[in-house]
């Protein structure tokens, strides 16, 4: 709390507020913080989980098998709390972590990786699985070891991301951009519509999961927008850039004629792009080559149209008449987060855990070889043992039943 | 047919004998090639599986849902079928790939490309899904493309899937070198590792998943590498790289002293290098630093040797007691493969359909919006849907078990 405390001094009138207020670590968000690390140490333990057990042949089994990454790069914002969250994931799931955490909480990282790694040195696990870096020129550095890093993971400024994930050889996961949009359906429900579209948008602007397009199918411009355009300048937005078919029906003092950039911004601040949008499939045509894959949103009442939304725009998630906030690893119930990933390989969308994992098939034999296998030598058996348990279950309740049934039979049978 | 014959005529003593063989497609390989993409569409449709379902709130639903890739870019070998396996697979997982074969093969993949975009014109799929290409030129302007192509697959040389790991920034799949070893523990059953060793190294020695390497205990040297030295120059071993502690229990005429170079070369042919080990630990630590994270095997009858040599093999496959050979999609039983990956990210080991699958987050509500949520509002439930189904066999099976037992009583006490 101490060196938290000289950070806030050190950063004071340097920063803007929102960050500052980001940097501190009051007694609240530390109680906070301790009941998110009992989460973690809450959750199943994910090494070693059996995502497919399958019988080659007898004697051959073959399992594929959890395992952690190896050693992770993390770099993040000036939130201290951070630290304790991303180092408590990357060990549940046993992998290595080295921190980077915005210079301007360096004195509060320090404290708490001091004090991690003070609490490792009464484990097994050895100190230096958690390890914190503060400088730009150590991260320079760490990009270049790609033999000894095998993923790094940026959260920040679109710039840093960018930067990072043109100067490295390592696998990077995240996101560079988060441009959300919500789509207000023709079909729309309007109170809803104004509801997410105003939760999206305002109730953490500098969010990645923040709405900055609004897209609006023109059957319903007036009927919607006139709603909307109020309760946004009444929550606080304080520019809306409308196209020429929107602008008609937004608050004229706070709104601007929108240029073709603008739809491609993400604003992070009280500031949305609006358009007007000919059908569904306009509306996710603009998505999918405006957005940044990160999450969006359809309002409708018709569930078809939903259906059509959700499976043709290409993002890590695709929301149904519900804010695009969501967006969350804490919402999903994954207990904490690394990141949200926009790519498309391996984890998408909030990272959790299961993120940090790869697998690795273990094979088991009794001397097996391949040559004596093959048309008319030794066949592959292929079989699943899961679905066997499947099987065996339903044939013990089968069992069972036939067993009650026929006592029964016999008891009325003795009785008679 | 005639295409493949046209093929090979202009092959002919311009490449390799065991190239020259993989480039035919008699009627015997073809009748297989159709075998296969029948398996292919035998197996489940893998896009719209729910890998995740999840109650956020009463009336918000998360689902986790698979889903393409998007456009993949495949280059392989000269090999006709393999156009065939990977286009299969590629549309099944819904898919688009660019197809670049070896060049030797041009002709053969031209006939069955425009096949297949034939067959796709009487389908509800663009024909333009599956595309050829033919010239390393094209290859390269391919790799500049990664705003459109979302996965490049390399096979082949080494030299090819390196300059391609270096040339492009869409993410690469697949493995540059194939080094696998087999650790001979000193409580191994001597035949079995005869056996092993001798499949793993003859079988197929151009394989990546061939054995380029023996670890061998220095408690079992005389006993095991005696017979397996006898066997794999009777198989046709032509050349051993041996150290100096075991190079006095090899065939003297075939072998030679190893060089450090030795222990990470892909040989790729009838050749092997040879090397004592004080321990298991030090099995571990050799593959881990010299390895290629293919597929590496320990032989030994202590089961906790083999889960201690399972569990710190860093690699995509480990085996116990069996051929390294059987890193393969086939032989795992996933239908056809695509790839062998070493990416710790994604897929890896063989990679079929589900390699070729992402997800991405479905979330539906009724106008739910984050800033109702939190401390002393409303609260996630977070409850998983699958698990419920769970609860709601077994409470199913108890009470179908309830009502005969007590229809039994009944029976027994009407009939008393």
């Amino acid at each position: 709390m101490s060196e938290n405390r000289k950070d806030l001094e050190n950063a004071k009138g340097k920063i803007p507020n929102q960050m500052y207020k980001r940097l501190g670590l009051g007694e609240k968000k530390y109680v906070q913080l301790l009941k998110g690390v009992s989460g973690v140490i809450g959750l199943n333990d994910p090494v070693g989980i059996v995502t497919l057990h399958r019988e080659l042949h007898d004697g051959l089994n073959l399992k594929r098998v959890a395992c952690p990454i190896g050693v992770l790069c993390v770099i993040f914002e000036a939130r201290p709390e951070a630290a304790v969250q991303i180092a408590s994931l990357a060990l549940k799931s046993g992998n290595a972590v080295i921190l980077k955490g915005g210079s301007e909480a360096n004195l509060s990282n320090r404290a708490l990786v001091s004090a991690m790694r003070e609490a490792l040195k009464c484990t097994d696990v050895p100190e230096d699985t958690i390890q914190l870096v503060s400088s730009r020129q150590d991260v320079h550095h760490l990009l270049k070891l790609d033999e000894y890093i095998d993923l790094v993971i940026p959260r920040g400024s679109r710039s840093l991301v960018r930067k990072i994930q043109q100067s490295t050889r390592i696998p990077v996961m995240g996101h560079a951009d988060g441009i959300c949009s919500v789509y207000v359906d023709e079909e729309a429900n309007v109170e809803t519509a104004v509801r997410v579209t105003v939760d999206s948008k305002t109730n953490y602007p500098a969010a990645c999961n923040a709405c900055e397009t609004l897209l609006v199918h023109h059957k319903i411009l007036e009927k919607a927008l006139i709603p909307i355009g109020m309760k946004l300048k009444s929550r606080g937005v304080t520019k809306i850039h409308a196209d020429k078919h929107t602008i008609q029906y937004l608050p004229q003092d706070i709104t601007v004629p929108s240029k073709e950039q603008d739809f491609r911004t993400e604003f992070g601040c009280l500031e949305i792009a609006v358009k007007c949008v000919k059908s569904t499939k306009d509306a996710i045509d603009h998505i999918n080559s405006h957005g940044s894959s990160h999450t969006d949103c359809i309002v409708t009442e018709n569930s078809s149209t939903a259906k059509q939304f959700m499976n043709a725009v290409d993002s890590a998630g695709v929301y149904h008449n519900a804010s695009t906030r969501f967006a969350d690893g804490f919402r999903y119930g994954f207990g904490a987060e690394v990141g949200v990933s926009t790519n498309r390989l391996h984890a998408r969308g909030p990272v959790g855990m299961e993120g940090l994992l790869t697998y690795k098939y273990k094979l088991s034999g009794k001397g097996h070889i391949v040559e004596e296998f093959g048309v008319g030598k030794k066949e592959y058996t292929h079989r699943d043992v899961q679905e066997e348990k499947k099987r065996d279950m339903t044939c013990m309740i089968s069992v069972v039943l036939s067993v009650v049934v026929v006592g029964a039979l016999c008891v009325r049978k003795m009785l008679s």
